[in-house]
């Protein structure tokens, strides 16, 4: 047999690839262990504000974007609160929270859904959210024991939709344009989050949401300042740290609602005073009433980097936090690997 | 309201990481753009190597080890045709490809594994394969309403584990240790990895896989070129070239028994005349009869840059391959973005 080994030439380090001009600066957060080997690796940028955007600790570029994505919703959920559509429609702390939400569709999510469109003078019929299986595994199965097909009440933003419409009820505006970009529910959701954020209008990019609504980019700093801001009230108006209050507290006092069994929002909030937003593709927004916000995003948008990334970086914020490594199981029960965080 | 960009500190780039010392080199390889931005990104690892093991092509340091998890299937089932099992047991060219397959548990998938047993002498109580759902959702469904619980035969790698069995009896090994490190078909197969990849023994690095038998590591490099020998019988003895040609024919001709529905390994295999392999943690292993072995790792472990990524790689080989750019849809099946190669 011929020795493959000693023959080559030097290899081509990258030679196939285009170059990473224009990617965000980034570091190694999290690594996945089999045996004595790193067998994964997942690349993060993180940054921790205060309410006057001073960095208090980064990793990677705070200054470059990310899409918010479901870590947006506590500020979209702002002018449920600011309208006065909140109090005119008697809606509970419980209904703010799901307003929040990205929520596994256990029952007293879509109680809760249900009850914001019912308050408003609304139905399920009125909900754009799209559908998808519920989040949380046994209730997927039970649809599908009963044959039944998952509507836009599962869909785990089915209540910020039903709180989107709600505003519009309120204010007299149409219904059935409430996702558009550019339509007055939109456009004040956006205001409102560059103002949270210190940014001008035109510095918070906007695509399209998976649910349909915007999805709006900003830089890392900025959001993590929007975070601080947005739990303590500081640095905000009146009117607006009012809102932002009561939204905040809300999800505190209720963190079942915001997401649900066995998911890291509930579990983070049940176990210390913060304000915990997942996003989709691996986000994640914090905020410490102690006047701090933290604002993570996992490169690969990988989801379960989050979990261990966080921990670590809460742990060095001097939070009381679980365990950040976890154990990776094979099918027999046994430890196969681990994953840590490299904070 | 205080502006929060105008008094920060130069952040402090990076400031929580530990560093990442003893990462494998590696290179952007795939984005998923959202609008006008790139959302996420991943990260990779590739070689392409002939028999001899040059380097033909390379992303990130090709001497850096991966697991290949269950992309080594091909090289596991060897001692299935090298001993005569296959032979004796009459198995056909369908039972030898499910027994290098990570299959989606779909009807033909479990009659050829159940085929493997019975010519055996063996039962489904044999097989230590542990349990997971079908991978091939309209199975898992179909499990869930039927009330069934998933069994080791639904498991993805149930073929490779009767393959296994089967050579146990042939030999007159016991079957009941199959899975167990050290015991002789462990060892049997890990010195036919080495010595088909070029490598010592003891440069194979075991850990455990979490189906419960022997996960091996091994460098980029000498698995590419293991791969150009597999499919190609180049640079390898003459009993091992018959069987390792065997074996890739025997994929090769029945793409289906490898994964199964809408999977990449039986539409990349379907469409072209390779090898090809996946494994957990983002692993594909592809063999060309033109004479080269590409061995890929997208280093965060994401299924959904495999293809890109390979499928970009290939184009670059000179195969013909199906667009590499795929769009992701939102809920409302509108494009929100899209999954591209930098390659």
């Amino acid at each position: 047999m011929t020795s493959c080994l000693s023959t080559s030439s030097a290899p081509r380090i990258g030679s196939l690839v285009r170059g990473d001009a224009g990617l965000p600066e980034d570091a190694p957060i999290a690594v996945v262990r089999r045996g004595a080997l790193v067998e994964s690796v997942h690349r993060g940028r993180l940054a921790v504000c205060d309410p006057d955007g001073e960095v208090l600790e980064s990793v990677g570029d705070p200054e470059a974007y990310i899409y918010a994505r479901s870590a947006a919703k506590p500020f979209q959920a702002l002018p449920l609160v600011l309208t006065g559509a909140a109090e005119d429609f008697r809606l509970t702390d419980r209904e703010l929270a799901v307003a929040c939400a990205s929520h596994n569709a256990e029952e007293p999510h879509l109680a809760a859904v249900r009850s914001i469109l019912k308050k408003s003078g609304l139905t399920e019929d009125d909900l754009q959210s799209g559908a998808h299986p519920p989040l949380y595994e046994p209730e997927a199965e039970k649809l599908i024991i009963s044959g039944e097909e998952p509507g836009p009440l599962h869909s785990n933003c089915s209540g910020k939709h039903a709180g989107m419409l709600a505003v519009c009820v309120h204010e007299g505006y149409e219904t059935t344009t409430y996702r558009e970009p550019g339509r007055p529910l939109q456009q004040r959701i956006l205001d409102l989050i560059a103002e949270v954020c210190g940014l001008q209008e035109d510095e918070v990019l906007v695509a399209g949401d998976n649910c349909g609504v915007p999805a709006f980019a900003l830089p890392l700093r900025s959001f993590a300042t929007g975070l601080a801001r947005l739990t303590t009230g500081n640095a905000l108006p009146d009117e607006l740290a009012g809102a932002a209050m009561r939204i905040g507290d809300a999800m505190r006092e209720h963190p079942f609602m915001v997401a649900g069994t066995g998911r890291f929002d509930t579990e983070l909030m049940d176990s210390t005073d913060l304000l915990v937003k997942g996003g989709a593709e691996a986000v994640l927004a914090v905020g410490s009433p102690e006047g701090w916000g933290m604002a993570l995003k996992i490169s690969d948008g990988s989801e379960r980097a989050v979990r261990p990334a966080a921990l670590a970086a809460l742990g060095s914020m001097g939070v009381e936090v679980p365990e950040a490594v976890s154990s990776v199981r094979g099918l027999h029960g046994e430890t196969v690997g681990r994953i840590e965080p490299l904070i």
